[in-house]
């Protein structure tokens, strides 16, 4: 059996003290950690981990010295309103928090757990904080890094003959995306309005987006930077990134196609995308990780890595319409279904000099699996349009105003698992 | 003749009273303004005004309480580190700063100019400061809108029928850049490294470019941003621009080829972005407002603007290589060459809802005017390297180490000039 923590957790809980993902939240106005009584200014952000059902605040263990190894002993790292500073500290210094934070929890570790005091600062409810982007994000890129969607995607725009382009085999391929619209969980989506792909030689359609998606992705969060001019070694890349979390490229299909010739993906994407609030380090999942798939043709040498790994981490997405009482699962899926990894993707996103800061956001690319029931997204699912997905009973092509996607992801261990939660988000209906 | 200053300004100056463009820079360590003698860390960054071959310390001027109007009087909007907080709060605020410091600096007005101490703690010579970029760009966002760049580049690639997609006729195209590696004017360029398109069936080339190039272009820096799924429209799109740099959106075209399907350009683009430090705002080109083109198709409704304008800026860019004393001129183009207007641009941008933020960057594209004279790359001036370009004496096709590529622009009025200084930037070998 798993680790023992005196904080409850239930055995299908995604935070166990193997896990101990961080998030930036803000407790609210009424929980004890706001402050003394009858302040009206909300308490600032602060970082925290999740553990069951509770987030540990930061700050507060911070403050009280318990950070006490030779890294963190005097960081400020903690006492700020986002987790950019931590994550540029490097493993060391991820490693240092970690044995604190699994030995502060365990079952047999006094201080937290007998000081009633501190534990009742330190220890918020979920249920009574607002969960906050993680970073600050200064650059977003998203890949498109998944063989079954490039394939699918390909075979829809562009035929069975040119589906996946030659480069595609040979380089991960990405795009920039906007950093500004990358919203946390929870955050409404309006449905955008933009220009759709005209019939015939008549103007473009002008209005809300017909063609309103989800795209299945995780995303890295960076940690250390590079200096520009300095690219990132393949196999020093895994010490470049902090952890993963769940992410939703809202993608509205009739504006990406008309637009992205030939300069890619813009207005399309850019009205919003959502991730997680909890970010799983690479520590939490190393249980989990798993052969990578073989690369044929052999990638070019400053994309060889010595060790070629995924994580087995389950995926699955649900949609709730608004009159529905409970989501209908319309896809499962995994994240090893990324034919290039995380580590590939850091190598080549700097091999030109391009320079990361720390909490910089890399998305991995819709994450659809071999199978029709593993499609990543609804172009997929219902070969754009051509075919309904049924949803409890109600038919579904694109996402329809009142819509809930939520996304989940689970690495399941014979004791316990790792999970990010859950990563939502429910359409509004466009502004008049 | 134009306005008078007590500060020499010569009469082919950029930088006359009618300019007052912004930047940020930090005095050199041995300067006056730099604080007290034997401290050695580096001064802070700090906004200034260029006037002649001086530049004015808005902390200094902000400090000693001559912002006496009512939106600036107590703001600390001159006492950060970049203009950001400035540029957000909007034309009322840009006009009474211009109000305020035309006043200070004019021959008539004895605040400074008589005042020694004070004056020479706030006007510093342009030779003792180094400028730094003027705001940290949250997002940078590079157009498409040269109709010639667009036929030109087209026709290179995918053959005279084909030049021009037909969206771009209806949408000023676009696509995300990274943030991360904008430089300012003066940071030399190490030539990146990466894959390149490959001949026949053989694995793509992997080394450095042998096709880097630079872009001829200009960027707004964003005002006052808008919340996110609330667009902005295209007739108060004015009010959310602050004012031009010049700007070199430097591209490795083997790089950029093998990539951009169906992405867009990445890598290509990404190792570096040179901006210049003076950003002049629309106030001070409001002389020079000239008709924009009509353009043909009529554009959809949300992109129809009630004041259709351009600015005549002359540009020009030069190429000094390592071995010569001075730049060989390769081209001369001007501003009004842009189809889609900067407000048009900044209308389409957020039509989907997208928010900008204070200090986000929009680069025009490249600004190429028609004549083979005016091209505003090496891509089109070379016709993609199948001729050669003399530069007094020694023959070019793409950039070579060594070289020195200098961009210029002016508006030449007829009493004085309001220029932009220059944005420069040399070419370093890749590293080995
Ligand atoms: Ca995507
Ligand atoms: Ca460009
Ligand atoms: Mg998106
Ligand atoms: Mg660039
Ligand atoms: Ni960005």
């Amino acid at each position: 059996m798993g680790l023992r923590s005196f904080v409850d957790v239930a055995p299908d809980s995604h935070f166990p003290l193997e896990n101990l993902p961080y998030g930036v939240f803000r407790p609210s106005s009424s929980s004890s950690a706001s402050g003394a009584g009858g302040d009206a200014s909300p308490p600032p952000p602060r970082p925290g981990v999740a553990i069951g059902d509770f987030v540990l605040d930061l700050s507060v263990i911070s403050g009280a010295g318990l950070f006490d190894g030779p890294i963190l002993k005097n960081s400020p790292c903690f006492l700020q309103t986002s987790l950019n500073m931590f994550v540029g500290m490097g493993r060391p210094a991820w490693k240092e928090a970690r044995l604190t934070l699994q030995r502060l929890l365990s079952a047999d570790e006094p201080t937290l757990r007998d000081n009633t005091s501190l534990r009742e600062k330190c220890l918020l409810k979920m249920t009574e904080v607002e969960m906050l982007l993680p970073t600050v994000v200064g650059d977003y890129t998203d890949f498109y890094c998944s063989v079954h969607h490039a394939k699918n995607c390909g075979t829809i725009f562009r035929g069975p003959e040119n589906a996946i382009p030659r480069n595609w085999f040979y380089l991960p391929v990405a795009y920039h995306g906007r950093a500004s619209s990358i919203v946390i969980s929870g955050t409404d989506i309006i449905r955008p309005r933009g220009q759709g792909y005209p019939m015939g030689n008549s103007p473009p359609y002008f209005g809300p987006t017909q063609k309103l998606d989800f795209e299945l992705e995780m995303a890295a969060i960076v940690g250390p930077g590079n200096e520009l001019g300095r690219p990132i070694n393949v196999n020093e890349a895994a010490d470049h990134i902090f952890g993963l979390v769940l992410m939703n490229d809202w993608s509205a299909r009739d504006i990406q196609a008309w637009e992205c010739v030939p300069l890619g993906p813009f207005l399309g994407k850019s009205f919003s995308t959502t991730i997680s609030p909890w970010v799983v380090t690479l520590d939490a999942l190393e249980p989990f990780a798993c052969d990578a798939p073989v690369q044929d043709p052999q990638p070019l040498a400053y994309l060889v890595e010595s060790k070629h790994i995924n994580y087995d981490i389950s995926l699955e997405v649900g949609i709730k319409p608004a009159e529905h009482e409970h989501p209908a699962i319309v896809t499962r899926s995994n994240f090893k279904n990324l034919y290039w990894t995380l580590t590939q993707q850091l190598a080549h996103h700097t091999v030109n000099g391009c320079n990361m800061r720390p909490g910089d956001l890399l998305g991995t690319g819709t994450l659809s699996g071999p199978e029709p029931e593993s499609f990543g997204c609804l172009l997929e699912l219902t070969w754009n349009g051509q075919k309904s997905l049924s949803l409890n009973g109600s038919d579904h092509k694109f996402l329809e105003d009142g819509d809930e996607v939520i996304f989940r992801a689970c690495c399941k261990g014979k004791d316990y698992n790792v999970g990010f939660g859950s990563c939502t988000g429910k359409v509004l209906p466009a502004l008049p």
